[in-house]
């Protein structure tokens, strides 16, 4: 099977727009290719809440176009299996956050066969990696090397994402999709906020989240200044049932461990209805603002 | 010159006294060898504020000692000139923040010849390094290596010389100090606030603070948790004539440029009346608090 269709150009819905509403037009021209039912990015797609997000993209819009990323796609079975069912409207690229050319050669491959995106979903994460990443229950446990490991995964490779693939958010704005808006969409976490941090611990991974959101709320302001169609949201999913949260399931209660598919059916319903004043802001599950 | 006095048993003022106050006893037993005035860290202290620190802290306080980290001493000439009107009173010790055994070092320098401590000030940081490091003005020029070498600098550094000195400030408290308690002072910066990010750029060092300010409040969580005589601050010191902000000085009005002088002036008086429900804060040098 060819998993990388990102270079054929299939192109059945190709229409033109010309960019209104106040967006300043961007250097791509003032009318680009769209793709009815936009194109969106899920990017850390292989399990977990960025499979799920590919899934129903997938599934309840049945004309949009979803290029899902890992890091190793002939493992990926989650999405091969989506790849069977959704054929041409699924594409799967490979990307590694620890590695610039795979995010250059996945930006490229979108330009080729669509030129621009609509929705930029950064999924990926790690709090814990057996032998290597263990999340903190002291400062006297508190390493380099997992500090570092979790800033580069979970903030740095993000915002590369991000910087990649501006251009292309840049030229698709809203187009194909109920928004006005192109959205980035990253997944932060409650225990990143700093003004919420109760119980501590978890350095590694509540160090690098507070990171994140100061780098995507850094980058919503230059979105904004430049009034790019494109805005940026931080968003917590609740605790959700996943290889993730696996490990530490036992002490949360069963109401509050959400299932992949509710998550993220609300995550969509907050990307969808999502506006320029929302740009910058860090929001839970059930649309309520968190505190930074 | 022996720069690295650390090692030298010079012990005039040595005093028992019995922990009170509240705090529990900690492992190295309930009572342990007190230096009349205190005993205070600075880290990152060759130059800028981390040398006017170690000045200021060797003047106003006849009977206090200071170590001096920094990562040359050899030429560290701000430092030698101190050492040579203050003698015992200063000891100058290597510490790289990029080399954990420097850290060890230090520490085991420090329990040799004091075996406790009543203040770590955490004064190192990076905004820009010709040719290596520039605070970015777009998103378009972020790189992973300038985001890393930030963090790694601005925020992993500081949070583990905390934890090397942890026990040592454990073991110090408040003691020959005006205060209760024992400090740690981390020097962060307006711009590492994420509430308070209106301008954007500035990506890496930016998102330094925001994670150095999130380890701190973990490490206050904790410190708090298990009732340690320890608190931590984050401190911006105000925009200070210092080769950190030298580049940038063009568009800061007269008034607002800072003399080294006067914001560590108003940062020791932060730091010598903090108290226990200061902890985990993050202060101006005016006292008013900074939204995280
Ligand atoms: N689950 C929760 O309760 C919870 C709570 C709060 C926040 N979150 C956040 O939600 C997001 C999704 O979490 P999840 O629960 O779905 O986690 P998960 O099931 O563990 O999935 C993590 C994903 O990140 C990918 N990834 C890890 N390292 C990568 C790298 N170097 N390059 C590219 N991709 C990489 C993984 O790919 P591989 O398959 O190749 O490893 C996997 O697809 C994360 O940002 C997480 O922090 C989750
Ligand atoms: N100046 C301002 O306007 C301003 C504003 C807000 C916040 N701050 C913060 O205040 C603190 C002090 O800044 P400053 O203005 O005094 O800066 P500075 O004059 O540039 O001094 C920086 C200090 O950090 C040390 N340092 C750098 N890398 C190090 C490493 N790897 N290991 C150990 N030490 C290292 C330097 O040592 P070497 O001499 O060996 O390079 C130097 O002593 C910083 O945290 C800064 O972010 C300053």
């Amino acid at each position: 099977m060819k998993l990388n269709l990102l270079a054929h150009s299939f192109r059945p819905f190709i229409k033109h727009f010309a960019i209104s509403r106040g967006f300043s037009s961007v250097s791509t021209s003032a009318s680009v290719a769209k793709w009815e039912g936009g194109v969106s990015m899920v990017q850390g797609a292989s399990r977990g809440i960025g499979l799920e997000f590919v899934k129903q993209l997938l599934e309840t819009n049945g004309e949009g176009y979803v290029v899902a990323t890992c890091r190793y796609p002939k493992g990926a079975t989650g999405l091969m299996e989506l790849k069977n069912k959704f054929a041409e409207r699924l594409d799967i690229q490979r990307l590694d956050l620890t590695d610039d050319s795979t995010m250059e050669e996945a930006a490229n491959a979108v330009r080729n066969k669509y030129g621009s995106l609509n929705l930029l979903i950064n999924a990926s994460g790690i709090l814990s990696i057996p032998d290597v990443l263990h999340p903190e229950t002291t400062l006297s446990k508190v390493q380099r090397s997992s500090l570092l490991l979790a800033y580069e995964v979970n903030a740095v490779g993000p915002i590369l994402v991000t910087k990649h693939m501006w251009p292309l958010l840049k030229a698709g704005g809203g187009s194909g999709t109920e928004r006005d808006v192109a959205v980035v969409a990253n997944l932060s976490a409650r225990v990143g906020s700093i003004g919420d941090n109760r119980l501590g611990g978890w350095h590694s991974y509540r160090s690098s989240k507070a990171a994140l959101n100061q780098l995507t709320k850094t980058t919503s302001v230059e979105f904004a200044r430049k009034k790019d169609p494109v805005i940026c949201l931080l968003l917590h999913p609740g605790t959700v049932d996943t290889d993730l949260s696996r490990p530490f399931q036992k002490n949360v209660p069963e109401d509050k461990l959400f299932s992949k598919e509710f998550s993220v059916q609300k995550l969509l319903s907050i990307i969808h209805k999502a506006k320029s004043s929302d740009n910058g802001k860090f929001f839970a599950w059930d649309g309520s603002e968190i505190p930074w």
